[in-house]
């Protein structure tokens, strides 16, 4: 199977072995475990700070805050608000004293992943942080196969490009495949995203 | 005038003469302007991510959602929530490659910032990002003198520490002086804290 690339760039599909094996065996994932994507994340980030691995935080939701109530002195309760676009990515933080920049998103589909699911903030942003010297990189989950991978940044800003000039409007998952790297899910922490980090950016 | 570290260690304190010359110039603050503190750190921030100096954002507060409206089928009405004490700092980014990391904190105070303004988590979280090889302070703002400084958050983690064994429950105004980096209140950025961080980080 052949596929191309917005850059123009071919290259041939090789469905590695050692990685549907892996797939296989991984009868036990997190969704299986009641777990989401950003739970699964989370925990991990847990593990990584008690093991004094690296700091990574998700940031919170952002949200406009239109009335509260403070009639109640111990507690001010927010009566109205509205979700807001994020501006940047959800997860950052630092490794090894560098700065750390990623996002995390899950998809139904299978054998791609759609651009829309990213906002014109988020991409300028990760554009933004490669220039500044950082790492940055996605987490993708596919629901229907229950696989994990990271991504670079910059194979995403190059769909992103190629999108709004005509191009696909989104990641074959052959592409995150090859170009990615699998993560398979395990106990502490479950997705070991950071041992993946080490090979691709610190090697 | 003397002061005690909690170390132990001593020093006489210097009004330095430049400093108070600077302060007494400084008749247009940002809260002259109607702003707040955060309002002109968030203001500096779009400045540097124009001029692409650096990339930091402020975190959005954490809130407990308890319940939505999903009835308005447009948005999703946030009905109920609770603000959550925060587990990190207000404001992370990247400068040259480098992790940073702070929190602002203003007090009507005139001789101290009280320690009561920091929560635990707050802490433990700037000494870890040390512990990484991030760079880690704290903006502070004197109301009463529309003075503000930055301080290496070691200071603050060393006063905190003496505070737990019994020690003063505040900074010493003439502490942040001698030991902080007088921040002057300008335009295009109002607060230009990368200049300082660059001299004290990256000299």
């Amino acid at each position: 199977m052949t596929i191309n690339y917005p850059n123009g760039k071919r290259y041939n599909r090789v469905v590695k072995r050692e990685r549907s094996i892996n797939t296989r065996k991984v009868k036990d994932s997190f969704s299986n475990r009641g777990m989401s994507l950003e739970d699964s994340i989370n925990d991990s980030n847990t593990f990584y700070s008690t093991q004094n691995i690296c700091i990574v935080h998700k940031k919170p939701t952002p949200i406009t805050i239109v009335s509260v109530d403070n009639t109640t002195r111990s507690t001010t309760r927010i009566t109205e608000a509205y979700f807001q676009v994020p501006s940047t990515t959800d997860y950052n933080g630092i490794y090894k004293g560098k700065y750390i920049d990623f996002e995390a998103k899950e998809t139904s589909q299978k054998t791609s992943f759609p651009l829309q699911n990213f906002h014109d903030h988020q991409i300028i942003h990760m554009k933004k942080v490669n220039e500044h010297g950082g790492i940055c990189f996605i987490i993708f989950h596919f629901k229907a196969f229950d696989e994990t991978y990271l991504l670079d940044s910059d194979i995403v800003i190059s769909f992103w490009k190629s999108q709004q000039t005509g191009g696909r409007k989104s990641i074959p998952k052959a592409v995150i495949e090859k170009e990615g790297h699998f993560i398979p899910v395990g106990y502490h922490p479950m997705i070991d995203y950071i041992k993946i980090v080490d090979r691709v950016y610190f090697a």
